[in-house]
């Protein structure tokens, strides 16, 4: 075996990947994953933080599900940028999900790269790192995954699963998968499927990412090399889809960066220009290439009524699950008419559902942000699901 | 001087940049172009064709400009592809823009490489490929040369100016920059300015080559390699903003590729993969790597109200030219809004303006494809203005 030689920018992303600062849960031999793809997963490991305190009954705990370049520390200080947790402003003491009241977690999906098992993990038919030789995951998959875990910690039935963009993928796999384990569910900005557009979005990233002569067939991490190039290539694309035509036109419009006229070269003449560079080189800092790999992977091969022959109310007609959807104006990534498409199936498999379209013009990630219609809606679903549930 | 070395693949496309098989004009020193940059362009040469005869008073000549990846042939054979030309179903006897009747010029841009003088074409301080010692160009500098191109053909007014995209910029240019020179225009699926979400994608695809090591710092000429890759991304990446969502999945869905079932692995498992890798890897047989970076960069710069203080009403405030503008329904790149702008300033400047949305679900590429309502909202306008020129 050759002992990894990494430059100093990959060493911390990939020492989070294999040691996180989190909790970790550790699955041996006798527990194995069973993946979609047929093979199974073994052994495996599954990073997550948890804040609240769960009741006695352990009926009061809610799962955060991640969105493609999340990860566990929702509320916590990312350990690798120093940076306080993605749903800080959401997750707290008196914040919509209210960690006084709540018993919260949040896991690493599978696949990823901060410390549950993903392609950066040893392999151990080689002890070298998986790579390629990962098989491919699925949404299913993590959802599979993160029951083992609720086994794991006894809970049963969580009291709500809540997820915006693939973590709203996730929540609706989640009540189709596990219909008696979930009293109440929040997918926000996602849909039943990823549409063709989404794909093709993905394929590109990925393809920036495989064109980069550093990405070495995947087996970056033996050379001691990152495809840096080709996955801030895949971030700046992913990330201008993340936002509104008319937010960046707002923000950014044409102004110029640093300068007073047109530099007539190819730097950073425009705002927007140096932005997403620096979107793409600071991603490259936190992320691994191959963990983008598979989860855009995941989300393409996401479609839940595949299973149902295609009848998207079929998959649901098991549920007693609470549902409340969230979409936003602005979202052309998940725009409105999915979550509708989701909402008319609930209805027509006659589940108790209510559903929000939050007006901003600030594009998918508005999940991500501060927007308090949104934090409103969430808070009202959550406490009204609280009482009918019997919680304090 | 190094002989440019070149691979198989490659010289096709680069002796075309050099040595067209269509007409070409060539500009000595002694009619040196002067570009935006505060530099000046010399020699240099225009490659065009022609389609119809030119009448006695040259009062029926229409100008047709072509979008970033097109080129002069219009009507005519590519002779890199071999296929018919990208506008060959309007221009012809009988059709939209009617042989019989105008006589037709569509010019390879500057900066391209299908002949006119760009970043391929022969440094004449260092006899090597320019590459990125070409002067950055804009689309107001095309348009000028476009013009010298017409004082050579001793044509004082065009009857018509047409195009879509950056033809469509250069339209407007063109009623801007020569108001006398343009008799009326149609500017197709375009805008006056390049809003930041456009500036945005083009900066990935810029990214996307630059990060091909076989870019080479823009010199892969010489080092007898082309940066396939990273263009092919870029190519990619572009191509899925020239459709709308709708109609990627009314044509492609999650439909799967030559399989029955997902196959679990990074292959083009969808139907909407294969294609994008395709127009990935046929665009580099056709485009070079550097007209790419500077003819995105031309768009990038273009903002027609810039020079007027931003007021875009006083940047058409002599024009007498009539317009028609022509937008998409579900065309994202270039909304209907932006169309709706210029439309309004021409009402402000008093010009004779007439606008047309077509309803389609095709996205911005619908101005190259079979719209029957475009073809009858354009040979009306161009029949009506005929009239009033005075035409047979």
């Amino acid at each position: 075996m050759n002992a990894p030689s990494l430059t100093e920018a990959a060493s911390l992303p990939l020492r989070e990947a294999r040691q996180p600062s989190s909790k970790v849960a550790h699955f041996g031999p006798e527990e194995p994953l069973w993946l979609d793809a047929g093979r199974m997963l073994s052994p495996f490991q599954i990073a997550y933080e948890t804040w609240g305190e769960l009741n006695a009954d352990k009926s009061n705990a809610i799962y955060v599900c991640h969105a493609l370049t999340g990860d566990q520390y929702a509320a916590s200080t990312n350990p690798v940028t120093g940076r306080p947790g993605w749903w800080s402003s959401i997750i707290g003491p008196g914040k919509p999900v209210d960690t006084n009241r709540y018993f919260i977690i949040c896991a690493n999906v599978i696949g990823s790269c901060m410390g549950s098992t993903g392609p950066a993990s040893t392999d151990p038919a080689t002890g070298l790192p998986y790579a390629l030789n990962l098989p491919v995951l699925t949404i299913g998959d993590m959802v599979r995954a993160q029951a083992m875990l609720m086994d794991r910690l006894g809970i049963d039935q969580l009291f709500a699963v809540i997820g915006g963009s693939m973590g709203g993928m996730q929540c609706l796999q989640w009540t189709v998968a596990y219909p008696e384990r979930v009293f109440c569910a929040l997918p926000i900005a996602a849909g039943a499927r990823h549409s063709s557009q989404n794909i093709a979005f993905h394929e590109v990233g990925r393809q920036a990412v495989m064109a980069d002569p550093e990405w070495q067939g995947g087996r970056y991490i033996e050379g001691g090399v990152r495809p840096h190039k080709g996955l801030a290539v895949a971030r700046m694309a992913a990330h201008v889809t993340y936002l509104s035509k008319a937010a960046l036109q707002r923000k950014f419009g044409r102004n110029l960066q640093d300068r007073e006229a047109l530099g007539f070269g190819f730097e950073a003449d425009f705002q927007i220009e140096s932005y997403l560079r620096h979107q793409g080189s600071s991603f490259v800092d936190r992320f691994d290439a191959n963990a983008y790999l598979y989860l855009t992977r995941a989300m393409d091969y996401f479609d839940i009524a595949a299973d149902y022959g295609g009848r998207l109310a079929d998959a649901f007609s098991r549920t007693k699950t609470r549902f409340c959807l969230v979409s936003f104006s602005s979202d052309w990534l998940f725009p409105t008419e999915e979550s509708r498409a989701v909402v008319h199936a609930l209805n027509a498999a006659a589940a108790s559902v209510s559903f929000v379209e939050i007006e901003t013009d600030r594009g998918h990630d508005s999940f991500l942000l501060d927007e308090p219609e949104f934090y409103a809606a969430m808070m009202g679903f959550l406490t009204s699901a609280a009482k009918a549930r019997g919680l304090k």
